[in-house]
């Protein structure tokens, strides 16, 4: 067996924006035996699941999983609604939504890019007004899909997608408006039907808290309807079988089994906490995050309270420290890993996660490792920010009701 | 949690052509906690993976790791080579080539189908001899791949590829040649190098005995040379990215680790084992499963002993019975899931697996569930099959040398 | 990691009479991580097992567990009733008859050891008639106990234990009954009321499907009674003390958590079968191996058809064969772990487990591996097993109503 | 499946002074299928065991290890060297040296209880001067053995066994030095061979870091020769048949196989690690521990600093504070589990216990459950405890040097 922490003893605290620990009960539902996939045992699992998952993304229109991570998913999306040469007008929130503009131009297809300049840019989430304003420009409807990130993993900033629904309605635009929440769902409350939004791509390693291996494209009818006349080649992410299929539990071609079983069990766990005691957990987590950072009196990497990520949070580094070298000395002393800053602003920063299955305690010692670890590296902090965050978690604590299933 | 045998009691015994039985060294190592794919744990597992792969595929050529399912992998080989409207010449051994033809045209290429006609030639391998006459009649070159299936898994025949490679060869035809060995690696002998294959793709839920999720293309220099001029759209797919950044153990979007965990350590046991044992196993299995076939006095699918494959067997059933109301049989009465036939063969034959971690027990047991069934549904049979598996397995086994690690 | 298979591939095949094959299911609940064995959840866990284990024993009475192996039960059911020089009136059934008896006069009592003579007198069942002459004989009461085996492991008979009970009844004696079922529980009918057992010992790996490592007393009143005059010096084993603290679920000192996790989950996956059923499938396995070693002209060890264990099959061998070497052969080259001969029929017999999570194709797998074995052996077999054991399984499979859960 | 945790999400923070946390590794090797206990695997695994647990206790002479939890082994300890009416000195450190006591008298032993009066003796570890003197006044040598406790997991006192042993050796006395370090193995040093101890007691589930249910007698050759005369009746406890069969790696009767698998990989872990930096590593979080009880202003329940403890630190409540309903509070607002007070002071202290498969980050989350459950329950704080454990931490940091295996 390869050696899977470097580390002599003790725990692993894995703090990244994704993939999200896993918990022990997911690692064991994914640990069964694997079983033909065209048996009637795996009729009954696929069905579950794809029923299940719909009340994760809140819609009752299908949802197709593919056996592939989250990119792939990306490029599904793309790929079943678009022709080459479409322009797509793309938001620019940050490093993901850059990588998802790189992947568009890959396909053929022709992205524009808004976005508020330079670094400042990724402080703040999606500006609707702009989307707005482009899309009455586009008298002639050449632009075919808007993309936007929910839940910014490079920067921690979670934008308002309502807003951007009624930015394209103000606009009286056709265009499709598709949605990345990889890192939001299942974190940060999302709602596919309510929004409008025509296909939303998603991920497992993040709010779902199994291991990366597969991905979700939620699909709207208007979305379905463009597929029909979408002529991006395409077979692999191809809907229209799988949704056929998917009616009897089952796939096209052989999916991804074991992270299936892994994604019944989060299903149960999610719905035995409560879809809305989930995003309260996490706001919370986030919450005290924040108050130890600014504690230390380091700045947040989001600017706008207003669009502040319950799912991670960047904490910049004041001018000359290297925000890697800091992870670095965390990651060797304390084994605890974090987020590296991305694109624009490497280096500049590090990004602290609190998704999936995270608690009080857990997010307490990441902080502590944080702590302890910028002191190493010499960076002067104002205070300690352990006490704000307790303080804040101590008098906010949800009453807890225990019992026994 | 779901239940995942229907069956009151006892052992599944899973004989389908895969996903194949998941030992449980492997089950376990794949339930460790989902590490940072950034850190520098995984950075060494990415490195051993992707060297210890090479040696499966007897390559010395790179081999991209895909988070997908097998199905990915066809499109990755086609996306990264071709481009839209080419010619490739597509051999017809059976469903699975059918199917990978179905993608082709899908993904805009214009695929040629050759093979021998009618049922009759879903029970012959490749004709090596056909690919050469037909190379030789495109003067101008049209062809621009030439792809065939190594082991056919609908059928139960493993096909000659170093003969087609000698077919181009002697056509002096500049075309790629691609090969699905999908359910024939680590169970039959495949030699990438030596047979001058360009692009070779197979998935992990067969002989790596790992469950579906993640796929690979081993990639010749020829092929690598073809993806920088071939124009089919892909960005997930794309080869140039992946290889570059596997130089460090890492890769360019979220790979998937647990299931890489469990790449490392099939890896560990068909080293330990030695891939020529693994091989010879394989094929003795083969020759126990025909034997009962052949004593029960049912016809086997293929119809050529040159090519039997060592992976599965095609059982053909008489005129006027169900092979699916047999499966069904067999299934709720004896707990074991068979392989369908598919296709042209559909409700004609049944196929059982005996790929990965098989052993003679499990074989033996598989051929009496298949007994007790066919005499329940009420198949005549000439005689009982197992007394003549046994007595061949009994006389060939391998000396045993039984140590600790 | 230590190699725990040392063969190259495939599955082993646990055929001993215990510890038997542990289930996936099992397994898996095993590994949750170890909790706080004086915190809520452990007391919900601890009265779970508690209540669930009283009906796998048939008994409305307290049934202890402890964290210790089988042993460790028998030693507490006579050190918990019994004073130093006590008379106990022990059944020579086999040899783990034979051990209890060794403990008892470690222990400082004094084993009083009937049975039928020699060898043969291990291929019968505890003779009820015996006993009761004996007791008739024992006017003054000198016997305090009464000490059998349900079902003898080394041998393969399951006794007749209300028959005991009527003839300690019939004598109108006062000694308290024991019994061991360390093998029998839960494949074999038991019932510790209705049968009038005073205290009955088991353990967990055997028709429990546990690894070993706990173990049980199940007690009467009249044994309780007698555990307050017994005066074996005995603190580990003492009922007292345990049987208060599990009213709430806990026990005086620390137990075998992950066990106890593992024999939840055995009680639910019997309460899904249906004990009767569970009996039926033993019956009816047993059976079939019966039938399999008699085609193959070998003797049973059991010569009393009224008494034929449903956990086991002990297989004579011929005159000058030499049973273990027989059984090295079956291990090296087919994975396949028999039970030996032990005590008086050392390497006159191997023993063929079918207790526990067992079924037709595991049992028949094994049929197919002592046959290919012994005639690699060169023992003379009349014909094949295996087409008659099919033929029962074929002709007697009970009905199977496959549905989710 | 029963649930395990009450809490809706996050993972469980055990710092109770055992059953310690089990590490990953531990509960996935522990998961693989039971085996053959006759098997030549199982012979491999034994001796492998067998002569690994030498290093832990630091002796050349033979290591017992029994199917049974550590309350066992203590019995085991007394049954296999003493006989009736024997008269043992006995130290009272705390609750587990009353609880051992209490066994003694069970057993019919005559335990001389030495100690210093009331609760502040639980404070100070063993005075070895007074055994000394005791021993003088014996001079018939009716003591046959002198027990201690090592590290006494009710109070955090880790006494000085070396003493112990110079304070018999001055006596001039024979007796036995039996000792338990059921918690202080492998987190506190422990020399068996080089302190002189004639028996050492030792359990599964503290700084083994494995799940309960297999215990330890180390034996040195004095207390063997002892064992042929001492007459205490015995069988499942006597040593002499275990260490025979043990030299072939068998046990005479079935041993907690899954248990030795966990066994095995603890030592290979401990192995890794080093002991000297095991025991280091508990010594540097200890001395964190009780630097935040410090800053909150709370007292050490171990008022001797000679004898802190590495494995757990004891918190004493101020006057009028219930220390059970502040672990309540603990217990359900931040899952996070630790130990009552026990005997002489129930309600008045806790226990953290920072033992096995413990680092910084874990305790420091401990710590921080603690100082909110603290601050919620009213229990007036000098100051936050979090910024001088972490200053201690960040400084006194051991190189790490993180490399692949």
């Amino acid at each position: 067996m390869l050696k899977l922490d470097f580390h002599p003893a003790g725990r692993h605290f894995l703090q990244i924006p994704g993939p999200s620990p896993v918990p022990d009960r997911i690692l064991r539902a994914m640990s069964y035996p694997t079983i033909d996939h065209r048996g009637p045992e795996f009729g009954a699992l696929g069905l579950k699941v794809l029923e299940g998952i719909k009340k994760i993304f809140k819609t009752q229109q299908p949802v197709v999983i593919y056996p592939a991570s989250g990119t792939g998913a990306w490029e599904a999306a793309l790929a079943n609604t678009l022709s080459p040469g479409d322009t797509v007008l793309m938001y620019e929130t940050g490093h993901f939504a850059t990588l998802w503009k790189q992947m568009a131009e890959r396909l053929g297809l022709k992205p524009e890019f808004l976005g508020l300049p330079g670094v400042e840019g990724w402080r703040r989430g999606v500006q609707a007004d702009m989307i707005e304003k482009r899309l009455r420009e586009d008298a002639r409807h050449a632009i075919k899909a808007v993309c936007v990130v929910h839940n910014e993993t490079s920067t921690g900033v979670t934008s308002d997608i309502a807003a951007v629904r009624r930015a394209i309605d103000a606009a009286g635009h056709p265009a499709l408006l598709l949605v990345d929440t990889i890192s939001g769902l299942a974190s940060a409350d999302y709602r596919h039907d309510e929004w409008g939004v025509d296909v939303t791509v998603s991920g497992s390693q993040k709010g779902l808290m199994l291991p990366p291996g597969i991905s979700f494209n939620a699909v709207s009818a208007k979305a379905l309807a463009a597929s029909e006349r979408a002529l991006l080649p395409r077979s692999f992410w191809n809907w229209a079988e799988i949704i056929e299929m998917n009616k009897s539990g089952y796939w096209p071609y052989t999916p991804n089994t074991n992270l299936l079983y892994g994604l019944s069990e989060a299903l149960d766990m999610l719905q035995d906490e409560g879809l809305d005691n989930v995003f309260a957990r996490h706001r919370r987590l986030g919450e005290a995050c924040r108050r130890a950072v600014r504690a230390w009196g380091l700045e947040i990497q989001c600017a706008d309270p207003a669009v502040y990520s319950p799912v991670l949070t960047g904490v910049m580094m004041p001018e000359g420290v290297d925000a890697d070298a800091v992870r670095k000395i965390i990651y060797e002393r304390f084994d605890l890993s974090l987020g590296t800053g991305l694109g624009k602003v490497k280096g500049r920063m590090f990004r602290i996660g609190h998704l999936g299955d995270c608690n009080d305690l857990t997010l307490l010692a990441a902080l502590a490792g944080c702590e302890m670890g910028l002191r190493i590296a010499g960076v002067p902090l104002k205070d300690s920010g352990l006490p704000a965050a307790m303080a804040y978690l101590a008098a906010q604590h949800p009453d807890v009701s225990l019992k026994a299933a």
